[in-house]
């Protein structure tokens, strides 16, 4: 079975929305990116870093889900990272209301040696030093993607662009990606980024969908529209799982098979907000998710002659 | 050959953006819609009202594209509707500098009588009345597409709410969908629109493509990323006549034939903001047209297998 790892954060969300709000529950870029990429069918790992405060429950998940998690070093003594949001109306915008990082100041991914062949590396938004650490343990990936944030551009520039350049793929949302490159124009600055090392650039706008740039060629994936979104927590760590995931499993890294992995993201992305925190990641089967492509098929096809 | 009744501005436009400003250009909703329908190889008229200020170089234009302007009123002695608009660096939003409606304020559609037969009727945003006003001098249509803006829900909504109710398809942009619905998921939006009456509900969301929403079906057609917006000015109005053209000329008013409707209007759309006013649409040829059909097919397309 193919191998993807998956560095990054597992910690305690608390979360506010329009609709209610949670207690501590189980969250993280890596949680997330590992629930999704566990309906691929491929064997995932984690590498991340947590305190002995955090449940036995959270771990079993990930287990229930057949997620390797020997690569999350717990602390004992430690305390896990912690992040608390509330949401505004539109769900688009959100206010950090606590981010105790806990254990992760002293996060040095260790990847599993049983792992250290896989072929797919993803890379969670972390610290530019703990990703370059992860890329140094394994051997020879055949692909790795990265994501990040405009926090590691105003902080650690030089390593995020040592990280840039030895990634194959770049996940970014639209305002991070203006601010890298100095271009307003999304098409200028997904040119500019991949001169900085990845082949492909993908560009998360959110609820207005996601754009995959590899030279000339362009693909778009819009989001599902839904009836309610209920929790966009997760939602661009679970796009980047699905497509990580089905990268994994397909073990083709064209342009062509992007596109489908970029799709696989979205529908898992369209799960996840549909509840708080991982309840719809938990839940789905996989006919669920081949309904949910089939309507990506249908919000997108259409049939034109073109002379 | 099929017809197609525009109804709405032929206007001047003095426009700013980043990149430059216009004196008082040709501008107008009715002047974009036939302009881009005209692409479509139809029989476009345009009921409009202008002062005899107007020059004849513009009206000239129309006559280059074919556009009947029979039904284009001049007031002799009026000053045509005048508006000027000043795009900030992220050209999306933008300040009106001034909107003089001059002649406007005595429009009184009057189609052609060679036109009343037509197939197709297109109201660009205008006054309810007005739009009322040409429903009823038409003889049955087989369908009619209304624009509107959020100006007309805050002033005249009992008579924006019959328009509404007489047409097939309506264009609103995301925020007066959510204005006219009092919903804010999009979704629900055009479920509520549709039981006031169009059987099709198209959401524009500006540089983020546009929804096509018909009972539990929806469709989407992202706007095409280009390297540099060069004046919006038009796009809309552009993207209206494209779909109004393409379902004239084909006489088929299905969802699966107005989600390729759709993409035409999206193409044409693409092409408007590529240059001032209306420079672009008077520029390209069918080829051209075809080409970036071609780049949205690739835009969309991906081939994944579903169970």
């Amino acid at each position: 079975m193919s191998q993807l790892v998956a560095v990054g954060t597992v910690a305690f969300d608390a979360i506010e929305t329009p609709f209610g709000k949670t207690d501590k529950i189980l969250g993280g870029a890596a949680t997330y990116i590992g629930l999704a990429a566990s309906h691929l069918n491929v064997d995932v790992a984690l590498v991340a870093i947590i305190g002995d405060d955090f449940p036995q429950s959270f771990l079993d998940t990930f287990e229930s889900r057949n997620i390797n998690i020997d690569g999350v070093e717990i602390v004992s003594g430690g305390k896990s990272f912690f992040w608390s949001g509330r949401y505004h109306h539109d769900m688009n915008s959100r206010d950090t209301l606590a981010t105790e990082l806990n254990v992760l100041t002293q996060f040095e991914p260790k990847v599993p040696s049983d792992y250290k062949e896989a072929d797919v590396l993803l890379l969670g938004n972390l610290n530019p030093e703990a990703q370059l650490a992860a890329i140094s343990q394994m051997n020879n990936p055949k692909f790795i993607i990265m994501d990040t944030m405009n926090y590691w551009m105003n902080t650690s520039m030089a390593a995020l662009k040592e990280v840039i350049a030895r990634v194959d793929a770049i996940t970014i949302n639209d305002e991070e990606a203006r601010q890298l490159s100095g271009e307003y124009s999304l098409v200028k600055a997904a040119n500019k980024i991949q001169t900085m090392g990845p082949k492909f650039v993908i560009i998360k706008k959110g609820e207005h969908g996601a754009l995959l740039f590899h030279r000339e060629q362009v693909f778009f994936a819009p989001a599902l529209p839904l009836e309610e979104v209920f929790d966009p927590t997760g939602a661009g760590d679970s796009f980047a799982g699905g497509f990580a995931g089905y990268l994994a499993k397909t073990e083709d890294f064209s342009f062509e098979n992007l596109k489908s992995a970029i799709v696989y993201g979205t529908a898992l992305a369209s799960f996840c907000v549909e509840a708080f925190g991982t309840e719809r990641l938990l839940e789905i089967n996989n006919m669920d998710i081949q309904r949910r492509l089939s309507m990506l098929k249908s919000l997108m096809q259409f049939d034109i002659e073109i002379h």
